[in-house]
C-alpha cells in the first residue's frame, strides 16, 4: 500500500549549528518529511538517512512528481518501515541541495550563495542537525536510525554521537571509514569538477555551472555503483543502434577519433552519458564536493582509541547489511564494524549485532534495489527493537549506562 | 647484468598500412629497439609489446635518460628474456606518441598534425604494423610474442592474425575482449579529456592542450592499476603533512570547499595528483583516446564464431599469467582464454597452454612489478619454445597446419 501524497516541511534553526571545524553556520534550514504518526509514548520514531544524491523525499508522492520517494518500496503501510506502526522521519542532509542549507544556499552575511565560503562539514555535523530537528519535533529517543551508503554512515554516527538516544541501528552497504580507494574515487570525481573552467572555486552561481565536470564525476560514480557482473549482464559489449552504416563490418566507427562529436559506440557508454546528463540537471557540484569530503573525513575510530571504543557507550541493537557484489563498500568493511561492536560488548552476555551479506549482482546499488531480501530482515529487526528491551545486562560497562526500559 | 646503452631506430613504411576500417594510413613510421642478436637460423626473435602508455624503449638505457626501459628487469643478459640467447624486438604501437605514427604525427596531406583526422585503429592494425616491421627485418617467425595489459592483447592478436608465424605467446594481465566495466572506465577517461575546453575535437596541437582532462583520466587509470589492498597498504588514510596548523584537531581542513585551490588532504590524493601531472608532461591526449578505443573494440571472438574458433589455426604454446588482486583484468578473463584454446585443441593430445594466477597485492600493476614470480615462468617457457617442437600431433586440424620443426 502506498502513502499517497506527501509533502516536505522545513525547519529553520535560527541559532545555527556549531560545526566540528568550530565554525558556526547560521541559520540552518532543514527539509524533512514525516510518514506515520508519533505515538503517545513518543517512542516509535525512526530516522531514515539518505545517500549522497538523495533527499528528504523518501516515500509517497509529491503532487507534481512522476516518481515516488527513493525508498518508497520500503516505507509505507505494511512495508518494512510500517507507517501504521512507526513514525518515519526523513530529512535532507546538511550540505545537500534539496532544501537543507548547503553551498547553494544564501549566505546572510553577503546575500549571495555560499559557494566557496560554505564551511567544511562532517558526517557528525550532518547528524547533529538531525538531532536538533528531532529535539524540535519533541523526539528524545529513536526506535531506530537507518540508511544505506552515506546514510549508513549517519546511522553509525548516531550510535556514537548520541548513544543514549538510539535503540536500533540499521546500516546498509557502508563503512566506519573510507579506505584509500574510496577516497581516491571521490578525489577523481572532485578533480573532474574543479578542472571544469566554469568551476571558479565554487562561485559559479548566477553564471555557467561546471556541468561537464559534474557529468564526468557522476559517470565515474555509476561505475562504482554497479558490479562488474551486473554491467556484463545489463550491457555486455552491445553496440548502440545507429542510423546509417557507420557501424558496419569491421565494426569500428570511422569517426571514433572525433570523440567530442561522436555518438557512443557501446550501450554502456550511452548509459553513463545519460546518467551524467540527468545528474547535472538535478544536483549541485558544490554539494557533491562538500558531501564526498564529509565521507572521506568520516572515521568513527579517529580520536576515540579504536572502533570498538567508539561503540562502547552504545547499547543499541545493530542490523548490518552488505551485498556480495558491492565492491565500493565491500562486505568486509561492515564485518569490521560488527567485530568492533562485538568486541565492545565482550562480557555483556548479549551481543545485539546481526550482520548479513546478501547475495546480489547489483553491486552497491543493491541497497536501493534488493527490497525482497532486505524488507523481512528490517521488519523483524524493527519488531525486535520495538518489543524487547535493549540487549546487555550485568556487565560493568553496559549495566551502568543502561537506559533501556 | 644490464644491456647498457641502447638506442631507438625508426622504419618508415612509405606505402603505409591498410587499416581494419579500410582506410589507408600513409606513410607509417615505426620506432623500435633491438636487444641481442638474430641467430643464423633467424629463429630466436621475440617481440615484446608494451601497454597503453609504454614505448619502444623496453630495456637498457638511453644516453640522456635517468631511468632504464620499462621492462629492463626482465630483458638483458641472463634475465628472463635472455639477450645472450634471444633477439628481443620492441616497437612503439601505432597511435602512440613515442616515435610511431599517431594522432600527433604530421599528416602529409595537410602538413599539420592529424589530430581529429587520425583514423580509428584496432589492436589488429597495431599488430599488422609490427608484422611489416618484422618483414623488413627479415624475421619470418617469432620464437615468442609477449606483453602485459594492452601488450597482452597484441600477443593474443598475433596468435590469431598470424598463427603460422608465432611459436610462443606470453599474455599477461589481459583479456580477449573488454568487459562493459572496462569499456566504462575507458569512456569516463575519454570524456574527461573531451570535456576539457582545450580539446577542440582533438585539434589542439600548436595551442593549449587538454591537460586538465588528461590528468583526470590518468588519475582514474591509476586507481584501476592498484588494488584496494595495495592502496590501503601504501596510503591507508594517511594525511598529507602540512605547514601551519590547517590540519589540527578536529582534523578537517577549513578550506576543503575551496577544492580548486586547496592542497590534498590525504596522501592517496597527492599520489594521484602527481601521477596525473607527470602523465600530462609525457603523453598525448589523442593517443590515449585512440588506444583506449582500440582496446574497447578488441574482441578476438568477433566475426570468428567463438573464441575457441579464433584460436583454432594457432599451434603456438601459450603462457597466460594473471594476478590475484588485478581487478581491472581479473584472472578469470585469462582463464576464459585458456579454456578457449584448450577447447580449440580438444583431441590434439597436447594442449600447450599454461595458465597461472600469481598471488600479489599489486593489482594490475603487478605485471610491471612482480618480476621474481614472473621471470622463472617466462624463462622456462621460452626455453621450452626454443628447444621443443610445437605441441600438437596427429589430430586433423593441427596435423595439417603443422609448421613445426
Amino acid at each position: 500500500m502506498s502513502l499517497g501524497l506527501v509533502e516536505t516541511s522545513t525547519l529553520t534553526i535560527e541559532d545555527g549549528i556549531r560545526l566540528q571545524s568550530r565554525a558556526t553556520l547560521r541559520p540552518v534550514t532543514v527539509a524533512y518529511e514525516i510518514y506515520g504518526e508519533l505515538n503517545a509514548q513518543r517512542d516509535n520514531a525512526i530516522l531514515v538517512c539518505h545517500a549522497l544524491s538523495g533527499g528528504a523525499h523518501a516515500a509517497g508522492c509529491h503532487p507534481d512528481a512522476t516518481k515516488p520517494g527513493w525508498w518508497d518500496v520500503m516505507i509505507g503501510p505494511g512495508k518494512a518501515f510500517d507507517t501504521r506502526r512507526y513514525c518515519v522521519i526523513s530529512s535532507n542532509v546538511l550540505g545537500s541541495c534539496y532544501g537543507t542549507t548547503g553551498p547553494a544556499s544564501i549566505d546572510p552575511r553577503s546575500a549571495q550563495p555560499y559557494g566557496s565560503r560554505f564551511p567544511v562539514i562532517t558526517i557528525a555535523d550532518i547528524v547533529n542537525v538531525q538531532r536538533v530537528l528531532l529535539d524540535r519535533l519533541g523526539i528524545d529517543s529513536l526506535l531506530a536510525v537507518a540508511g544505506g551508503s552515506m546514510g549508513g554512515m549517519q546511522a553509525l554516527q548516531w550510535a556514537v554521537s548520541y548513544p543514549e538516544r538510539v535503540r536500533g541501528v540499521i546500516a546498509i552497504a557502508t563503512t566506519a571509514r573510507h579506505s584509500a580507494q574510496q577516497i581516491a574515487f571521490d578525489e577523481v570525481a572532485r578533480r573532474a569538477i574543479t578542472s571544469d573552467p566554469a568551476w571558479n572555486s565554487g562561485d559559479y552561481y548566477g553564471s555557467r555551472r561546471p556541468a561537464d565536470g559534474l557529468a564526468v564525476a557522476r559517470m565515474l560514480g555509476h561505475i562504482t555503483y554497479l558490479s562488474d557482473q551486473g554491467m556484463a549482464d545489463k550491457f555486455g559489449r552491445r553496440r548502440c543502434a545507429l542510423a546509417g552504416d557507420a557501424r558496419d563490418a569491421p565494426r569500428v566507427s570511422t569517426h571514433a577519433a572525433r570523440a567530442a562529436d561522436r555518438p557512443p559506440d557501446f550501450e554502456v557508454e550511452r548509459y553513463l552519458h545519460h546518467q551524467g546528463q540527468s545528474f547535472v540537471r538535478r544536483f549541485d557540484a558544490n554539494s557533491l564536493i562538500c558531501l564526498t569530503k564529509a565521507m572521506d573525513y568520516f572515521d568513527l575510530a579517529e580520536g576515540r582509541g579504536s572502533l570498538a571504543d567508539a561503540f562502547t557507550p552504545s547499547r543499541a541493537r545493530f542490523l548490518l547489511l552488505s551485498f556480495s557484489s558491492d565492491w565500493l563498500y565491500p562486505p568486509r568493511q561492515l564485518e569490521e564494524v560488527a567485530e568492533a561492536i562485538r568486541e565492545s560488548r565482550r562480557g555483556c552476555g548479549v551481543c545485539g549485532v546481526a550482520s548479513r551479506e546478501i547475495p546480489s549482482t547489483c553491486g552497491h546499488d543493491a541497497f536501493l534495489l534488493e527490497h525482497a531480501q532486505q524488507a523481512p530482515l528490517i521488519a523483524s529487526f524493527l519488531d525486535l527493537c520495538a518489543t524487547r528491551s535493549v540487549p546487555g545486562g550485568t556487565c560493568g560497562v553496559h549495566g551502568r549506562t543502561s537506559r533501556s526500559a
